[in-house]
């Protein structure tokens, strides 16, 4: 098998913008991008399979195997349209990850589209309460552009790693412009208070109103699981103050 | 060297099902597998080589060296033929487990079948003196079907790797059916007694009879050596009751 | 993405000799090739791009990522022009370390050039305030041609890896020549001083002058922190005199 | 680069065997495929470069750099020429070594070969005086022929990695057939005695004379360095006894 995308829906695309959300750190991209897709009711056009995603299957709750691939979805809009990344993990290998990744752009340029925005999470192994969202872009032009959303730019450490980063390098060195936005997350968890956040930025760039319930609720719920952890942490530990969030990745 | 499926005899087939018993968990798989083979007297009909299977030659008891490779077994059937995958190995990386198993997969929709089985083991740590058998399925509709095997759906955590689970993604992908079953077994020895269950149900879905002389053996010997385990570690640690096993891994 | 080398000018070349100081041990051929590019006004000819390069992107302190690549920078001179190799990584496998570095030797090549410098750092684990500068060459007439400048041959252990060996080597096979320059240095920080004893070597070799005043002040920079810590470390541990390096790897 | 053999002397063979002496457990091999080399006066017909071997260089003792790559020499015999592989390294993936090991066998069979004897060290992390050669073949009927040489087939366990094995099942597949010769060794120092040992047995097999000399000089200081080591562990742990062989690994 080859690594392929294979349309499913051939749609004529208005200047689309591409938006990443594969599994990653606190799952904050996923989040953002798997609601998207339901709340925008965007459309399957296409679906992505590799030698390089993990060989092996997910099962669901009732027994049924989930295939390893990437999708696409669409989104018709006035003024860009959106295409919507999501999936069940991404290639295992550096080869694969920029075989795949370079499919992605190539499929998004020739639909017309000329932005790449990626979502990720950064890992600081500490719980916040008012989680940021940082940034990085391909042009200083896009750091000044977007630093007006209160994203906040050279802020973080390290390398952004796999598509998150690379669908900008990807972009770049093929003429496109990319975004990536980042949540600030503890990252031994799967972060929705961190995805609301970075959907409220996501929100005013696109002008687009999204009902956030769902991530309403599960933030909710992380928030009543980690004041468990912390009172039993507190409980057991109470000279250090350790929260015990390892238990929970 | 390409991986390449060598047809030793050009059989013509009636719709046949693949069976795949490969080394894995318990060896469950490869201990049904090869009894089918054994019992059914199954002909040879293709050998499968790869340059993804492991770089090394295993020997037999005499000195004679056994090649990496995988081979498919005929067996002629009124309603369904069989075709039974057993092998000395698994491909040792992602790349290889996508292409060795799509061309299995090719191999069978050529010869006209439309459903594969793989038979796995389910590793729990734990000695089970009546061990369960789990399934996982391409589509609902074969959850449902196969629920009044006795096969247990929905009940098992983690992904399925390697053959057992990629041959049911593939399968699905070019329009095949697939059903996996897994034998409830410790994972730290070779379980006889796992791989009777699974042949149980699989001798009923297949509506064949097969010998299991050979099983029992295996399993009455099984049972003897845990309970000599366990006996000797009560005797060694009586106040943990910890049964061992690890010695015989 | 294949392995590309992209050239963005077109330039006739005299018989040019190849530096590579791509990051390595003590980053001591980065700090030299850095400031060759930078000090002889050298101009971009190329870009190496490959899916064997790490799947990140780095970012700047402003937030602006940097795709990983390796560029090739032109430098015209009477008798030999130079072609000079930096970038942000190295392949991460040894198929792509290949694959890259004989499509550098091809340009190489290509533009007329017959000779390949390479720079690298000797790691040794401690710090020495006059560091040496060792070598080695594809030929024992060049082993004894630079000797003459004051580069120790044949005093290293262990092999030379990735770019400073392979180049070499890739040289050798297509009839070129090669000699690698390298500054015995700790290991465990970036070096300033031994990149300089390495330039003062290369500027004989290439009878050119370079000024060093900004490895002068990075090599004032590490010779004060490398105080602060001897004193810092001899304070706590007054009888090991351990220098507590390993804090500022 | 491709993976390549670049014949360097076209030579018309009699039905040659192929001797392989690569790096691998005591240095067995490569001590018995060298002395072969130097005492045959082999002469050098073809190179092997591959992308998959290490990506580095070694350097002489003065500072010249060699290069990863395997060699064939060739000895011309009456009855049966031999082709001797030597080299500095194995490929360092399971692809590389079908790919090399394929393509060496491609080339004994173009010359007319029909057979493969592979060397290798068993390792046994045990000094033994007497070193025993261990033997795996690809037919019964070698096991049965060569068994009359003193090689005891059947007793070693675990699989023939690398060179040693993969040459054995590739040459089977291709209609070849191999035998392999393993010296019993410690594994933690190149073992002069044992290459002597398996060299013996060669001998008698290919019904060569070869000078020894330089082995036994090598086995002679294996012997002293090896009874300091001992008298060293005695005095120092005379209670244990233990040999204290892990410091010359």
């Amino acid at each position: 098998m080859k690594t392929t995308l294979k349309e499913i829906k051939r749609r004529k695309m208005n200047n689309p913008i591409l938006i990443e959300g594969l599994p990653g750190i606190g799952f904050v991209g996923k989040l953002v991008a798997e609601l998207l897709v339901e709340e925008l009711k965007a459309e399957k056009v296409a679906e992505i399979y590799s030698p390089h995603f993990p060989h092996h299957v997910i099962m669901s709750k009732t027994g049924v195997v989930r295939i390893m691939k990437n999708e696409l979805y669409h989104v018709k809009r006035r003024k860009h349209d959106l295409l919507i990344l999501v999936g069940e993990a991404q290639p295992v290998d550096t080869v694969g990850q920029y075989e795949v990744n370079e499919l992605i752009i190539d499929y998004l340029k020739k639909k017309g589209g000329k932005l790449v925005v990626t979502i990720g999470g950064y890992g600081t192994g500490v719980i916040t309460h008012d989680p940021r969202v940082f940034g990085a872009a391909t042009e200083p032009e896009l750091v000044q552009e977007y630093s007006e959303y209160g994203i906040e730019f050279g802020k973080t450490k390290g390398p952004i790693i796999g598509a998150a980063g690379l669908l900008l390098a990807i972009a770049k060195m093929k003429g496109l412009k990319g975004l990536c936005l980042m949540g600030e997350t503890h990252g031994g968890y799967v972060d929705a208070k961190a995805a609301k956040k970075v959907l409220g930025v996501l929100s005013r760039i696109l002008k687009i109103t999204v009902a956030t319930d769902k991530l309403d609720k599960k933030a909710a719920e992380n928030e009543k699981m980690l004041a468990q952890i912390e009172r039993a942490a507190q409980e057991e530990t109470p000279e250090t103050g350790e929260s015990g969030l390892s238990y929970i990745r």
